[in-house]
């Protein structure tokens, strides 16, 4: 690999770094402001390139990030999804959806169906600074 | 809850009925013929209501799926994704992509960029009866 942008850049803003992953806040999906990615650290493309421990360890994050931010941020619901089509480095989305935001139902890379509303992300976004502490306090 | 398409029906055509969960084949996605879902049988709408044994087997099973679909499709990339907007019952879409296919590299919920290659599709669709079998015979 020349050159792979999760191999280059912790690829956000960095919560917490394990030796085998790392979770970070996307930074590049302004109308998500509560999104986040845990980051496998190895270059590997597919869930089952890991072994059956680390893929265990992989999906047990993936979890306990998942309630934090259902704790933190009571949504509508949660999406996960690892793509990786244009960055064949495996790395799970998990996004907070809600009712209204500019998607919804749809998933996030479908037409905007809506302008998200401002008041309703400066509310989500003045949540996020406790749930990234309650995240990094989690895997401390 | 009144009515759930995944409390009501398969959801598709059914590879494999487990106590917990079941495999099918999506039938509703005529550009993407090898698209397989994972529905836990539960009405649960997150990854996170699991247990952490059922959690395990849940995402064994997606990681077992997904093994034999790139044994047998050698596809570009495998998507994983659990959504639920639409439908709040826990399933996990396992997408074999290609290059070429009519969304690459984006996901397949957004714009198309192509028409879907009819004899790319041939071949694809060619290969399922295999893999079907090959799925069942793994889980039964």
């Amino acid at each position: 690999m020349a050159h792979c942008v999760l191999c280059d850049t912790d690829g956000g803003l960095l919560i917490h770094r394990a030796p085998k992953w790392r979770l970070i806040r996307a930074t590049d999906t302004p109308a998500y402001p509560a999104f986040y990615r845990v980051v496998w650290n190895a270059h590997v493309a597919e869930l089952s390139d890991l072994s059956d421990a680390e893929r265990h360890e992989c999906m047990d994050v993936v979890t306990q990030v998942e309630r934090l931010m259902r704790a933190h941020l009571a949504p509508t619901k949660i999406n996960l999804a690892a793509l990786g089509n244009v960055v064949p480095h495996l790395h799970w989305h998990l996004i907070a959806r809600f009712e209204g935001d500019s998607h919804f139902p749809a998933p996030i890379w479908a037409p905007a169906q809506r302008e998200p509303l401002p008041a309703a992300l400066a509310v989500l976004s003045s949540k996020l600074p406790a749930l990234d502490q309650a995240l990094a306090a989690n895997f401390y």
